[in-house]
């Protein structure tokens, strides 16, 4: 191509500043470095986690900065010794990624890669140390290896999963990260039996994700949990069965669970980033055999506590970034799901918005309106 | 048995108040009522529990009582519907119990059985709400459904297991509780893989039992973590291969374990009590795969608290009773395995003292000398 080598000029949405809506900027995107790929980015989406290092109140502030990474895009061209993908291959950009070649990688169980794990207080590129956005010279910090609120971003090979290029990118995007985030919480973590109940808290993209994944495995009964009664309308087309606003309850959540359900579900998803739903969830599996999953990124200084007997009661509490997936290994064997129809999209995307727009996506978002909104970039 | 149906009056020590010595009595002991057998105790042996809730700092008081649980007897009779256990059979009493109709007791991860499960603050068995034991018509209170520091005690047929008479109780006794326990927590629930590396918090009887499901499992490190150095050296014996002294350095285990091995141990197992050493076994387990498992019983108003981003870095915590192990169904297995000599129980057994000198065994624990010290009933 043309531009391979070069600074590429073009569109980006800027955060200047915590909290205050995004700037439409031309930025200056430098060519990609060894074991980097420029991304020509086609859609992108809004995830919780953009909302949260944006407004910085509970997150560590880097700014300024560009946001993004549930996206989908097309390679513009590589940087030295990335063999694995070539300019025009369809790509989903993940925020954590897979070198190959560490414990974590070569472990069946992990997917925090010791090279590109999510690491959201860096802001440049690992090659360097710098940033390969600029504009007149003023470096741009990035956001956890993605940001794709820019028409072109550079992200490293390992957080890049190539897929199959028939697949529609304003689709699939979503599985970049929170639809796959949320079903792999589920089907690889948690990983209920059938006949089996199940709780998730928080039903954004992200649970309901996590409830697809239950829904799948053949659970009897799901239960929401939200503070938004407006999301158990939209949830109902997930297979969510059952419904709890803590808000319309004197007693804890966890206990209404556990009236519900003869002493608590079997499974919980913790789809939220509330660190009193986090033991909530935890507190809400039945003792013997529940199994709690948290998804929720908490803030800096949250504390998860809780008395150890709960623990001792045989309940297992775990984590997981990303569901668990891959992100090269796993994530092009989750867009076929879609493209077999064992997996519906469609019913997360409730918002379109052009790229000059994209601050309505955050409006969405912060008022807890629909699930994900897509942001066209060349419109 | 000509005793069957009558009251038997017997010795037993009883301890009338909170962290006074236990006093020898002459106690009544009722006849077993519909699915209660009296067993003649032979030998028992000490257990942290016993001493926790004798010194009633951080749990309920309930006093008079007799204290008691890891022992080893004779069947003298059986009340009404008990079906599985005659006069003369062996039996290992148990803290857990196992009704075998129960869903815990159908469930293969659960042994919270849901009419037998422990419960430390009942003093009473469960047919009439009532206590068999009594001194001079005053009623003296059970412990976890044992009590065995009485030469007969009334103990629930599901809180029985029947085990090979060949088998010498004054060894297989310490399986009543502590070593099984340890055993088991590894074994069931920690479950390492070959060549991997284990922490075990606190290298009593419990934690060194732990380290033998360890030394079986094939791990590779043994890292023993305890405050009392006099611990180090029993522990070589146990396959153990380093030890930490938390005393001995400035800053918190966690990070001195993390240091030792890479970023992490596979596995850490919690044999202490100490609400920090559960925060600090969960903390050193290796983030992406490490599998953390609490044993030690907390007191009353403690509390687990760390950071929900530990949780969320894929680390799993659990928590177990009796190692999992079903007390009826397992128990007389691992019976076997001593017999057949795939488990050594002898160098558990640092002190034995007569029924007489019942306090002896309580110093030995209060001053961390020793594993476990056997009380001979007859002697
Ligand atoms: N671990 C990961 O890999 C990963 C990946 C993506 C997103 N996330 C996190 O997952 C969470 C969900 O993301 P999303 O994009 O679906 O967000 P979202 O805002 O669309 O959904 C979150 C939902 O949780 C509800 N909620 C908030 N506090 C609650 C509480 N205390 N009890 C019950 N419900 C509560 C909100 O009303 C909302 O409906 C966020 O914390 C996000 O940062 C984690
Ligand atoms: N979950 C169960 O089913 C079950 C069954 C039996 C015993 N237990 C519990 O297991 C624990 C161990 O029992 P035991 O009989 O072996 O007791 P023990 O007193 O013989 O051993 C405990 C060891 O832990 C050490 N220790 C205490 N605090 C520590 C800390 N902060 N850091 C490191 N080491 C510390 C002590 O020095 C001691 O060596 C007790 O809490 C007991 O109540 C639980
Ligand atoms: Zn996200
Ligand atoms: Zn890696
Ligand atoms: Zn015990
Ligand atoms: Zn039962």
């Amino acid at each position: 191509m043309a531009s391979t080598g070069q600074v590429i000029r073009c569109k980006a949405a800027v955060a200047w500043e915590a909290g205050k809506p995004l700037v439409m900027e031309e930025v200056d995107v430098a060519p990609p470095q060894a074991m980097e790929v420029r991304v020509k980015i086609l859609f992108t989406s809004l995830c919780h986690t953009d909302v949260y290092f944006w407004e910085a109140k509970g997150q560590t502030p880097l700014f300024p900065r560009i946001f993004g990474h549930e996206a989908g895009g097309i390679v513009e061209s590589v940087g030295e010794g990335v063999t694995e993908l070539e300019p025009g291959d369809h790509v989903l950009p993940v925020f954590t990624g897979e070198c190959k070649e560490c414990r974590h990688c070569k472990s069946e169980e992990s997917n925090m890669c010791d090279l590109l794990r999510i690491n959201t207080d860096r802001g440049v590129m690992l090659n360097d140390g710098k940033s390969r956005f600029s504009i007149r010279g003023q470096p741009i910090y990035h956001f956890v290896g993605t940001s794709t609120f820019s028409e072109y971003t550079v992200v490293h090979v390992g957080c890049l999963a190539k897929i199959n290029p028939a697949a529609p990118l304003d689709k699939v995007c979503v599985l970049s990260c929170g639809i796959s985030t949320g079903l792999g919480a589920t089907l690889n973590v948690a990983k209920p039996k059938k006949g089996s109940t199940v709780a998730i808290f928080g039903l954004g993209a992200v649970g309901l994700a996590a409830a697809e994944g239950a829904r799948i495995s053949g659970a009897s009964r799901i239960i929401g949990v939200d503070l938004n009664a407006n999301r158990f309308d939209e949830a109902k087309k997930f297979g969510v069965t059952e419904f709890v606003n803590p808000k319309d309850h004197d007693k804890p959540v966890h206990e209404v669970i556990a009236e519900m359900t003869n002493g608590g579900v079997d499974r919980s998803v913790e789809c939220t980033g509330s660190v009193s739903a986090m033991i909530s969830a935890f507190e809400c599996v039945h003792d013997g055999w529940g199994v709690a999953v948290l998804v929720g990124v908490p803030n800096k200084d949250d504390a998860f506590k809780t008395h150890p007997m709960n623990i001792l009661n045989e309940k297992t509490l775990k984590g997981t970034f990303f569901g668990n997936y891959k992100p090269r290994s796993d994530l092009p064997s989750v867009v076929e799901k879609y493209m077999n129809k064992e997996l519906e999209l469609e019913k997360f995307i409730t918002h379109e918005v052009p790229f000059a727009e994209i601050n309505k996506a955050f409006e969405y978002m912060l008022s807890g309106a629909g699930l994900r909104c897509i942001i066209k970039m060349d419109a």
